[in-house]
């Protein structure tokens, strides 16, 4: 599916500066799963620091999670010495944020010169290993020097 | 503007017993501003803990922020007994998040039986006092019983 | 992919009545390319009478369709008896609406009892037989009586 | 309200003349009510060809017309020789599009160098003259040189 070709060949460690620089990911305790070109998934654990008012995680945090993860995807293509922006998202939260680890997916649709389309998903991992899908994202994304 | 006539004269306590019951608004240090029928304004100081890659506070910090703020203005018309849940909500980041504190407003456009639809944004007050909007939300809420 | 279960037989044809008995579909020169549980396909011809100022497709009549595709997916999910109004769409642009024929797909997420989410692409078809993603969708319905 | 100073001071003539190049609007009956820098208002009568299952004008029709109020009001406040593209847009439906006149109006929220943000409306105006707010838009443009 992934026929994306990466611009710069250290696209990885480009990622993974991104999400040591990030504090908001060390104090969420996200990781990552894997990074593709196009193609960027990151984990949490369920913290109750982050819970809504049923006990859930706040719907803004897997939002965090999954924002992070599509703009990681964007980066991954894009060229040497470039960052990026979120523009703008859009989430559909689909089941209720319950589980004990959460993995976000950011996958590029379109990759533009200045914006780069994304789409994302949250999936709630269980304690009996079952699992959901709670959120689904659109996400714009702007590529920028520096 | 706000022509709104609460179905709960509680409404208030209940916006307030829903902040304190959302442990993730006290982790990022959230407190009420007001609270009027459709309206709801919360703030929160900047918090290093969730800053993204150049320093400035996370895009979805902002977006926890008013999406609490328009959930509870969505609480505040709903009659006694009833919760809200976030349906879905879309986020335009218009200036970087960078200020002392931040500010987010949320305001219903429209109260239904069943789906709530408002407005939000986010303001960025600096040391100087000089402030601006950081982003702007479209949401869709649900009202439910408990 | 679809493991989707029809709740009522005749799915197919409440579609069918659907598409026929909107008037502005006629207009735009849709037609059903397939109807599947939870995934539905539409077509259209290019028409000059929606170009924008560039000469292509209008956006929104792109949307139009693939609106029009999600409703569609979701009506065929639901019980007998049971209708769908557009709550609200965020769509992005991915690439010129320019083809001769536009073929939009709707397609089930979630599917709830009062709300069900579904995504949607449009992709255009250029005289040459090859093709581009012009937009992507995500949407929420409401299932309601009647 | 709206401070906002346009740098071409042709942007009137600029806006008439995007309007007269989309055929799209033409064939929806549209015309402009105002045009002021960074707000564009814009109406159509109900067209019965353009109606859903219901006889209400379809949600994707009144998204066309606020999508080019909200386009016009962009390139209201760009520089000469400038375009705009729709990059996305989110909209909630608020109440059923009946009505006799349909009014959108389209105002720039941030007028950036590459993106503009705006907000819009759709009012639905009924035979007794009550009007009711039926849409409400939340959009990205790109300003582009040509």
């Amino acid at each position: 599916m992934s026929a994306f070709v990466p611009k710069d060949p250290n696209y990885e460690s480009r990622v993974r500066a991104v999400i040591q620089l990030q504090s908001a990911m060390q104090t969420i305790g996200a990781g990552i799963v894997s990074v593709k070109p196009g193609i960027v998934q990151l984990q949490m654990p369920f913290d109750p620091r982050f819970s809504q008012q049923h006990g859930y995680l706040h719907a803004a945090v897997g939002t965090m999670l999954v924002d992070t993860a599509c703009g990681c995807a964007a980066i991954s293509l894009s060229p040497a010495g470039f960052n990026v922006l979120t523009v703008e998202y859009k989430v559909n939260f689909l089941n209720p944020a319950q589980g004990k680890t959460f993995i976000a997916t950011g996958e590029v649709i379109k990759a533009g010169r200045t914006l780069t389309v994304c789409s994302g998903t949250v999936v709630a991992v269980k304690e009996d290993g079952t699992s959901s899908d709670i959120a689904s994202m659109l996400t714009t994304m702007m590529i920028l020097p520096g």
